[in-house]
């Protein structure tokens, strides 16, 4: 986490993320976004798109995964975000969700970043800016170690969560294949 | 879905979610985002926010799910989305994601919405705006009927996999509870 103060125009951070077929499961699940485009191959593959795509707002949110946890970090509170879609994300992308401090006004404790996310390829498949409020004062040591072992306990559920939820995916999957041949 | 041409200035679409802690979590396994601003009630106590918040970008989602789902709805091209964080959501608020179209260009098959998010109690907590490319032509009714059955099979799946989550979430809580009593 950096307050204002620890942050200078040109500051990076990023993560790295791989689409998996069970992140569109999730994400519709939690939106109740079931657009067929991410889940109904033969529909996708009369479209655009000529195949299922994944949520450009699943996109998004690997963006606001980057300003929590790492610049600013830990309180940042998120004032607002613009989006271009530039390219769809297809199941499988390995996507790198980058941001960038454009400005930094610690008189009004606000820090304007630069958010894209690029593909495997290094196609820009979304971006925009993002303003925030970083964290006004540091949390103690303790305090952070303490937060930071109940967050990976977290993390550590819903890693295994995630698995499953793919390995069930992959035998659904199986099974029609198997039906059909 | 509507195509450009079934597309007025005013014309509106919307929906209701209740935001449970099931969404939170399979929000955060979707996206990676664990913040534990979203999860750990005691250091979310300790906030400017006094208590656990809802991921901004699953408020977004909700206005993703319009778009797709009913204007322009099936086929819609998401081009831009701008997103202004408000207020904060909490965990059982009830959120109504409408859009609205502001601007209609037939030429360049283009729709302006205004995209706005309320909570039960008429505060919006989330607004912005979205450029949209409805689909080009509609899909005949046999094909959408097809789409549309293949759809509801799997939202049933996901809606039980939503509660069954919920559930799980529920009884390690009251374990939780029981064990500091």
């Amino acid at each position: 986490m950096r307050t204002v103060n620890e942050i200078r125009v040109g500051d990076r951070a990023s993560l790295v993320r791989e689409v998996t077929e069970a992140d569109l499961a999730l994400f519709a699940a939690a939106s109740g976004d079931t657009n067929p485009i991410h889940f109904d191959e033969a529909y996708a593959e009369s479209t655009f798109f000529k195949g299922r795509i994944a949520h450009g707002i699943l996109c998004a949110s690997f963006l606001s995964a980057v300003i929590a946890g790492k610049l600013p970090g830990l309180g940042t509170i998120y004032v607002s975000q613009t989006l271009k879609f530039r390219a769809p994300v297809r199941i499988g992308d390995r996507i790198t969700a980058e941001v960038e401090a454009l400005e930094v006004d610690p008189e009004k404790n606000r820090v304007r970043l630069r958010t894209t996310c690029t593909n495997q390829d290094g196609v820009v498949v979304l971006d925009g800016e993002a303003v925030v409020m970083p964290p006004r004062r540091k949390i103690p040591a303790e305090q952070l170690e303490e937060i930071a072992r109940r967050r990976e306990a977290l993390e550590q559920s819903l890693w295994e969560y995630r698995n499953s939820v793919l390995e069930r995916r992959r035998a659904a999957e199986e099974a029609i294949r198997a039906s059909l041949e």
